[in-house]
């Protein structure tokens, strides 16, 4: 561990081996990029400006997209200035002045969405939602075991985390699943899930096969795809969930892969082989844990190294068709379950489609988001931290 | 009709009445707005920085997103002083300099589209798939009939027309339905469709009720949704098509919602009647007939005026929802089919899924696409006419 000047509370979430980006601005002021450092953000608009860091003109901007899409050794350079920067106390007192406490802060969206793409990568995930909604059927859909199974999003719909969510109307299935009714959703819920962050764009035709995860994907968020079941459950026959999926929050803090070098694990063994087009590389399983909390109350803590379809993976296989990727397009996980039930990812899953109520410190049983609602969901890993 | 100074083939598709918008460019030049008049294009740019067109900085710009989102009132402003300078022959010798032959121009995509919004809104086209696919249930899912069933798809992969589109690779349902097998698509189809285009944004919560359709959307494109039917078999449990909707070419000319106000008629009846969300103001059947040609041979005329669901209904139930809509997202329609064979939409239609071969003019039968093949789907409407 780098010894950083900077003094920061031990659960700040953001040490020097982190260094996360993001879109911030005080009031009045224009966003721009910083980096979160222990309590504070550290303004590379200033730095940049001040001559501080080489090579920098993605920073002045109210989106994350120019540094995205500049590439690898980009993001390797501006890291290694930085953390050279933040641990060498002799630059202290030139990189003081860009240091802004995170309390005075306000964040924004860090990056402009391309497409949203959203994948049901938990085997356990799914496997819950065939036990419940597909008997007698296999909880498995026959494919999914073969490829990673996703749909498209809205990606107008991706706001950063802190912006209140208003409960959607729409047509919902009517009681006893016949005809439907018009009103708010009744069966509100969370789902916690990783997205990973597209930087470099890439197109088919992939002549010489797909350019590995690391030249193309620059970091994770952690996300809250928020869904109405009763919604979902009416209007999902026969092209999937639609205006169910209605909002999905992102961290402020995008964590760049480099971060997550040493929380990389093997993921779990794939049975069948995957195809081809999906054996890519180096392991990227990630050894991180979400955490879910309602109102304050420790709900869940999915743990996302036994993601059965890697980032790689997911990449790969939105890669392979005809279609391109551009810089700031984001490929979200779907809800992480673990195999226990102290590990899943979503309030469906926590209460057993509403079997099981969750007692709240309240003293009331709760099944589905109530208004008002405040939920939580961070993610760490066992070296460094992303965070929400 | 107006009698324009402009003189045209009566073939070009582009009489005064239309003045479909468009972003062209010469060879080495930038692109710019500019307006389908005859053969020729006039530029708007030019007629903007020679003040021809008052209040109208929207022009110097490679997208119509700023028009777009200008609203209704910039929009009717527009297209009256268009009119009257196309019309008004004193106004021809100032005129006339922006006018240049299409033959020289190369056309742009025309917006930057936000996201794309894909429905099936065709009660036949439904039903053929139903017929082919899920018998012995009925044909047309319960919840059909009920709202217009959508789902998202990938912006980065529409397309102007004439830009050439690669055929897919991906996992393929195999021989049998059975183990996947991974290839070339080998059953490549076309999909003649209408795509209505967001001017305005729009977002919820709507408390004083969704805003009319005119307010907000600009006009209309002429869509080609390909489709690789062996991807989508093999994807779609349970989320819907994903990759297998690998490209989507629109008309490189925005038909403004003004020209086809001639074309509007009233929709079939509608059984069960829409919910109230979905019963929209004054009625938008638009009778425009789509031509689909493969190689030159013409394989069917698509009647888009019995389009069960209307533009006014797409845009209502995409509003109604948690999230918003933004200048530039494109709802297409899905596959238009009439009732009758030669009214089909798609080739696996005309086909019946390859039960009964298309006779082609070199004499070779034909099911789904082949390399090389060229397919050019027009629309025209009974008055104003809308291009390909």
């Amino acid at each position: 561990m780098t010894t950083c000047w900077v003094k920061a509370s031990d659960d700040s979430g953001f040490p020097v081996d982190n260094l996360p980006y993001g879109v911030f601005s005080r009031r009045g002021e224009f966003p721009r990029v910083g980096v979160a450092i222990g309590d504070q953000v550290l303004d590379l608009s200033l730095l940049a400006a001040g001559g501080m860091l080489r090579d920098s003109h993605w920073f002045a901007s109210g989106t994350l997209n120019a540094f995205l899409a500049a590439g690898p050794r980009a993001w390797q350079s501006v890291r290694e200035q930085l953390t050279f920067l933040l641990t060498e106390p002799a630059q202290r007192p030139a990189v003081l002045p860009a240091l802004i406490p995170m309390v005075e802060v306000l964040m924004h969206l860090p990056f402009h969405v391309g497409d949203l793409i959203r994948f049901q990568a938990s085997i356990e995930h799914e496997t819950n939602l065939g036990r419940m909604f597909r008997p007698p059927s296999d909880p498995l859909p026959r494919n999914w075991p073969q490829m990673p199974i996703g749909q498209y999003g809205r990606a107008s719909s991706v706001i950063v985390s802190g912006t209140p969510v208003v409960r959607p109307v729409g047509q919902l299935r009517g009681p006893g699943g016949t005809d439907p009714v018009f009103g708010p959703s009744a069966r509100l819920d969370l789902s916690a899930e990783i997205g990973y962050v597209v930087g470099v764009p890439s197109a088919p035709p992939h002549t010489r096969g797909i350019r590995p995860f690391e030249d193309h994907i620059f970091g994770v968020v952690v996300v809250n795809g928020w869904r109405a079941w009763d919604i979902i459950a009416w209007e999902s026959t026969p092209l999937g969930p639609f205006l169910g999926q209605f909002a999905t929050s992102v961290s402020p803090w995008v964590v760049p892969l480099a971060a997550l070098e040493r929380a990389r694990v093997a993921p779990p063994a794939q049975d069948p082989p995957p195809p081809p087009h999906l054996a890519t590389g180096r392991p990227w399983g990630l050894n991180l844990t979400l955490r879910v909390e309602l109102n304050g109350k420790l709900l869940s803590e999915p743990p996302f190294a036994t993601q059965y379809w890697t980032g790689p993976q997911l990449f790969a296989h939105t890669s392979v068709g005809g279609a391109p990727l551009r810089t700031g397009d984001l490929l979200t996980s779907g809800p992480v379950s673990g195999s226990a039930r102290s590990q899943f990812g979503t309030l469906l899953e926590l209460t057993w489609n509403g079997r099981d109520p969750l007692g709240m410190p309240d003293g009331i049983e709760r099944v589905f988001l109530e208004d008002g609602d405040m939920v939580r969901i961070t993610a760490s890993a066992s070296g460094p931290e992303g965070s929400r």
